[in-house]
């Protein structure tokens, strides 16, 4: 008998014939002699729908009622998971994330998990009942109603694991796994069977969305054996790997895109110590998220430094540099919003060396031009015009041989 | 400087204009100075809407998992009202029965309230705050979200102003008073200014239908000063009073009816102790509520016994007492749904006489057959056929003089 945390989002429960399907995939889990525990999300559209009623009553909506109001969503899907598994013979219980104490910091909208009270849920356990738990919401100290952010299913989920020390954490989504590549750009990307924690890592933070980030540390941190499988097919889905496998890792596992990129490079600044903080301290005050940074030092004392920012964030970022190129004696500022991000990720790459020179060369021999560069151990990244991202992510699809399992490559 | 609980319904609350037309009356309020607690319904639907959604799923579906449910429609409000509240420069928050420590029993779906924990609600007034509170939810011992039942918000708003030892709780809904009759019935029926708590008790149980009357019984316990009012028009409405006035009281306050009355003889019985409870005692255990009771002894060791249910339980009724019927050695059962009850009702009857033999002769006068009668201290209740309920109707109120104000009756 294993222990299993299933998570299902906003469009596996979008209907009454979605929640009744998804009552019968617990059914079969539980039939397997399986404890369990099922997150769920609201109904898809149900957010969207109540923070059109906020937006309409005050636009500028305090983020503590929004909680409350918002966090309404899960709550009714928990209760109706529960009707449609009791109708199908299982005793359930639905809970709040309140109700099992997912207590959490008071940053409203998107709060921290700081612990879990698991006894309630282990009680219902060991009566034999399914606990389902609203997701994506928790209460603070104080006992106000907080919501994790967009996507936090997915960390009350994984989070619950680690407290029940659960065998497998489960969420269903809309892809059946994660793949080496966007399908819809490359047709014959292949699904993975496995992947490990630091690769998920870099690929969900680049723009495989499949899984909240945030998710994936928790995942990390606590070693939750994490299964992202599709809730409309069946199929074994993607496993998250911690232990790296005695077989040799294919060089690259995947490719991570984001077209939502923009790019600044502040021009010929007198190169004095403290320059970059000076530049982007002010962007993180204004909660901009800087990706890339590159910073080039040129042989007249002076130095260019660009960087990457999401797009909807170019407008504010250029007009708070161009105040402080002035202050800091720079040249210019400038700004080119049609870009995207590249990146191979791959555990493999460690111990390969020629990963960089055969992307570069396989990208350069398209005719695309490489804008900006950074790398880590397991990734390279790299941006390029927008208008080439797709040619891109097929070509280096094709040059990694990603559409072969790993053995072949 | 007054402490205000003000309670409005599901009508009230129906749109995103309906909630900005309550943040403007709590604003008003507010302005005058007073300490301002507010109870909230669900938007008028949403609480259909989502039992609509629950049947889909499973026709028998949980009670607990309703409570779950439905709670929901109450907290989509709190927020909302909050949101309106702050764009109006009001420093509001919001609660849900849980949050406020709102202790029932568990009995779900028409919990009853144990006790209110306020110092949350206290602490938040002393700062300034208005205090938003989710009508009609609670948890029990074990934080199980609870609901009253149908209009339990005005227990609520009751309960919470008997908690805080409020100075007046107001009750708006979609009428404008206590009326001395149904206006759609009597167009000359006069609101009333005040009325005894005991009157109101009388009325409300009578199929006047303003104020839920749990809450009034609860209002009456604690002597919470009471006002029924509209929240779609100005004016002072109606206040239930506990003292009794000094003045003289009118005789006859108002006339409450109820269409949904069906009557059941049982003809003929032998008469022997325990009859009564050998016939109710089923029908009690089939949840069917009784209402009047008459018994006739006849001169030959036989007696009758009629009684009046909702119209709705006639069938269900009728098929318990035919068996038992037999059992006893009856001769018959003879159910009639077409009946009304009419009830005329005034602490002043106390002290004066020939109330009841001029409710009699003005329907007499009118040739309208009264079936049953029962009476108490201050209500005298007839049944008659439905088709005649009107005409009683208007005709008591012309004999009572009831559209003119107390001192000309």
């Amino acid at each position: 008998m294993a222990l299993i945390v299933e998570k299902y989002g906003g469009t596996s429960v979008g209907s009454v014939e979605r929640i009744n399907a998804v009552a019968d995939k617990v059914v079969h889990s539980r039939n397997n002699g399986d404890e369990m525990v099922v997150v769920v999300s609201a109904m898809s559209g149900e957010t969207n729908r109540l923070l059109g009623l906020a937006g309409d009553i005050n636009p500028e909506a305090d983020s503590r009622e929004v909680d409350v109001l918002v966090s309404t969503g899960e709550q009714v899907t928990i209760a109706l998971l529960s009707m449609a598994l009791h109708r199908r013979g299982l005793d359930a219980r639905s809970y709040t994330g309140g109700q099992v104490h997912i207590r959490t910091d008071n940053t409203h909208g998107r709060a921290r998990i700081v612990e879990i009270d698991d006894a309630r849920v282990r009680r219902d356990l060991r009566k034999g009942r399914v606990v389902v738990i609203a997701g994506f919401q928790g209460v603070d100290e104080e006992g106000n109603i907080t919501t994790l952010g967009r996507g936090g299913s997915d960390t009350t989920a994984v989070a619950m694991a680690a407290a029940l020390g659960a065998d497998e954490c489960r969420i269903y989504t809309d892809v059946d796994g994660v793949y080496t590549a966007d399908p819809r750009i490359v047709p014959d990307a292949r699904r993975m069977e496995q992947i490990t924690f630091e690769e998920m890592l870099e690929l969900s933070s680049l723009g495989a969305k499949v899984l909240q980030i945030r998710s994936v540390e928790f995942a990390g941190k606590y070693k939750v054996p994490l299964r992202v499988l599709s809730s409309f097919e069946e199929g074994p889905g993607t496993l998250i790997t911690y232990e790296e496998s005695k077989m040799e890792q294919p060089m690259i596992s995947g490719i991570a895109h984001n077209a939502d990129e923009a790019k600044i490079t502040v021009r010929d600044i007198p190169d004095r110590p403290g320059i970059a903080s000076k530049l982007l301290g002010p962007i993180a005050d204004a909660h901009i998220n800087v990706d890339m940074i590159i910073q080039n030092v040129g042989t007249d004392g002076n130095t260019d430094m660009t960087f990457t920012v999401p797009r909807s964030d170019l407008v504010a970022s250029m007009e708070l540099l161009q105040e402080l190129a002035v202050e800091l004696g720079a040249k210019e500022v400038v700004g080119d919003e049609g870009m995207a991000k590249i990146s191979v990720v791959g555990v493999g790459m460690r111990s390969h060396s020629g990963v960089a020179s055969k992307m570069f060369a396989a990208l350069a021999g398209e005719g695309i031009n490489i804008q900006l560069i950074s790398t880590s151990e397991i990734k390279i990244s790299v941006v390029v015009e927008e208008k080439y991202m797709e040619l891109a992510i097929r070509t280096l699809h094709k040059a990694f041989n990603l559409s072969e399992a790993a053995a072949e490559q």
